[in-house]
């Protein structure tokens, strides 16, 4: 196989080294043992044609390979497939201010995007932790969230333009850039998140927006969850809402017991809230401080802080920011999931009643987005417990969460896409029909199941 | 075939009269001939899906329709089809405050679910000529534009859920209201858009967001087309534009000579800009006086008027509003197309240059939604050809237009859809392959082809 690979790439652009394949083989997720037979680096969409159609030939798989920061396990070649890192395809192509697009090949790591489309005085404003490795092609290949949702939306709603390589062996060019364009179905959001089980993505085209103006943050104190809807009706009114995130007294605990930081508020209370707003105009601030006032008397929130300066937002953000950093030593359990924002509380209150009931020495620890119904729940592993009965009590949890998620008709995955990971959880809140439709339309594109084979579905 | 029909029925819900058969087998497209075999008026969605199983068993074709005030055929019954109007699934099933979402049935006219919307204190922005008629199913269908797509984007924006009866019968619940839900292809996107011919939809959560900020309209008199988007780029800086049109000076002279109007501006300009912004605070006046003083000063226009009072915004729309009308008698070959932002004034005067070069003696009458690129192309009738002779050159210079179309990789139907008129036009900027893709997909969703049969592809 390698000798026929040889054909369609230089010898600079294959590995087999045990380094690469173990390297390039996965993703975060550490779950899985990579075991690729090769990785290859195509520096064009015409070597992506080619190694389609010797992959179709052959029967090999292909695993396509990014910034390697999935969560899902969406990028590990564990069955001999061939690994197609778009490393090597990193070159922003066009930039053109008229339309406010950057045209880019799918290896662009998210912040070069990011910082280009900054010097030239614009913004592309879909970010996350992983920013400074993930590749765009990833970003678009899973819809990546992050921070911004609430705002911004999702990785879906910046895509203009897409060109794919199918698993045909089509280069397909979907939408190029254009506004309204209604010539039939859509391939590109059928693209946006399939996780390269169609095709994979060769150069896209992103929107841009208008840098945005400077923000304050404000910190609340909580004492009612099903409160953190009504106050961000309140606060969303008058302003607008850059993150509307919540987190609860322990996570709060946590961050000071492993910071020296002190507590930003000094009264107690079940729940916080941190938001940021824009200051749009000069009575922004006003507006803020009057949303604050009207909580306060409707007895939503107890207590809270403005910052004052930009030192000051950054240091609440940290509070937010370092819940996941303070409870790694605990081992916890980890979910990604949604509901519809009016749903959060009561899918809250069910998820803590069914833990309880069967591990009440367990402790739960939340914080997410809960303007995009966006929660992450992390279960700390008991100090007296190790890890292996842990996982496994995690296991059986898992199971009575999952039925909660599809009774709140909620998302098994949030933000970070399907993968290997999550492929059993799929029918909790897909049907089976459905799940054979999402097969057959796999089937239209990859007839052969090369495109990263066994992801997804 | 109306025995087994009356099964599923009431008497009430179907028609074979020859006046419905007239009335609901055709939109606004007055080209084809209507000849369904049948009307009916379902009350549910299992009243849908035992009609597609009636369907599928008996080989019936079934074309959904709406307000049918479609533009491009896509809600025409030409070949003894059965209708399914959906006059009669018209509730307004839920409104959540805490999502700001309404769910709602196919058949709820636009404009009474914008004020529902309205009632309660939001907003429902996607807006048009036939907001009074038009049903949001068809809305959805359709991925209808309209006149505030540069502030808020097309339907596919709004739409947090949908439920659709495909044509193997299936219902299937896609998204169900979620912000985030990454599980595998979103084929709520697949739907929007494609016209009937994967399912009909049973019902619809559709997202709403604040109330507008009152407006102000700008009237500019702009000497180049390709300084337009300039204007748009010191415009767009500072204020948020709800919509920036333009039209050709031809265009206003027609609109005068229709109306006792006079002219809003003395000088006059071979193009005009019409832009309406949000005056977000009190400075957005000013705001929009210095963008004006900018392009002034670089030459950008020449002239313009601000308007003062409600009922003057109101006023100066009128003269993009009434172009439409003022060129009925002439008969006017239109088209609705698109190319990126960036492309319009170039295309623009290639479509110009072709149609002086075949016939020099035609006028064109542009006017659009610049900020998105999307033209409405209007060649007028010379007084002393007649319409016969005029539509068989309109034929003709037609495939020197499609041709422009696909050079400058733009779309043959902006925001109209495809139906049946545009069938022929897809080759222009879909590949063949793509729309052997598209029939295949089709072919999933709907194997047995009874699902607005013909259309689209």
């Amino acid at each position: 196989m390698n000798r026929r690979l040889t054909g369609l790439f230089d010898t600079d652009d294959i590995s087999v080294e045990d380094q690469d394949l173990l390297e390039y083989g996965q993703d975060w997720t550490r779950f899985y043992k990579p075991d690729p037979s090769a990785v290859v680096f195509p520096r064009n969409a015409q070597q992506v044609r080619d190694l389609v159609e010797l992959a179709r030939k052959d029967h090999l798989g292909l695993v396509p390979s990014g910034g390697r920061t999935g969560m899902s396990g969406g990028a590990c070649a564990i069955d001999k497939e061939i690994v197609v890192s778009f490393q090597k395809m990193n070159a922003i192509m066009e930039f053109d201010r008229d339309d406010a697009t950057l045209t880019v090949e799918p290896g662009v790591v998210t912040a070069n995007l990011q910082q280009r489309a900054w010097d030239e005085g614009l913004f592309y404003p879909v970010d996350f932790g992983s920013s400074g490795s993930s590749y765009i092609g990833g970003n678009i290949a899973t819809n990546a969230g992050g921070i911004k949702v609430l705002r911004y939306g999702m990785t879906r709603n910046w895509v203009a333009g897409l060109k794919v390589v199918t698993g045909n062996g089509d280069l397909l060019e979907l939408n190029g850039g254009l506004v309204k364009n209604n010539t039939g179905y859509d391939l590109r959001h059928l693209f946006v998140g399939s996780e390269g089980t169609l095709g994979f993505i060769v150069e896209a085209t992103m929107k841009l927006t208008g840098q945005p103006l400077p923000a304050s943050v404000v910190l609340l104190a909580v004492p009612n969850m099903s409160d953190c809807l009504k106050i961000l009706q309140v606060f969303r009114k008058g302003l607008t809402l850059n993150a509307f995130e919540f987190f609860s007294d322990n996570a709060m605990e946590k961050v000071l017991s492993v910071s020296e930081f002190s507590r930003p508020i000094d009264t107690e209370s079940p729940y916080y809230v941190l938001l940021e707003f824009e200051r749009s105009d000069k009575t922004a601030l006003e507006r803020a401080e009057a949303s604050f006032a009207k909580c306060l008397k409707q007895g939503l929130l107890v207590d809270g802080i403005i910052a004052s300066s930009e030192q000051q937002n950054k240091q609440l953000w940290q509070y937010r920011e370092r819940i996941t950093e303070s409870i790694t030593s605990r081992t916890p359990y980890k979910n990604d999931i949604a509901v519809r924002p009016s749903q959060v509380p009561s899918f809250l209150r069910a998820i803590e009643q069914v833990t309880s009931r069967y591990f009440p020495e367990f402790e739960i620890v939340w914080f997410g987005h809960i303007g995009d119904g966006n929660l992450h729940l992390n279960i700390l592993r008991p100090e007296d417990w190790d890890v292996s009965s842990f996982k496994t009590a995690c296991d059986e949890l898992n199971h009575h969460i999952l039925d909660l998620v599809s009774t709140f008709k909620g998302s098994v995955s949030a933000e970070h896409g399907i993968g290997l990971l999550k492929k059993a959880y799929l029918p909790y809140t897909r049907s089976e029909r459905e799940i054979d439709l999402l097969r057959n339309l796999k089937q239209v594109f990859d007839p052969d199941s090369i495109m990263n084979p066994g992801k997804l579905i």
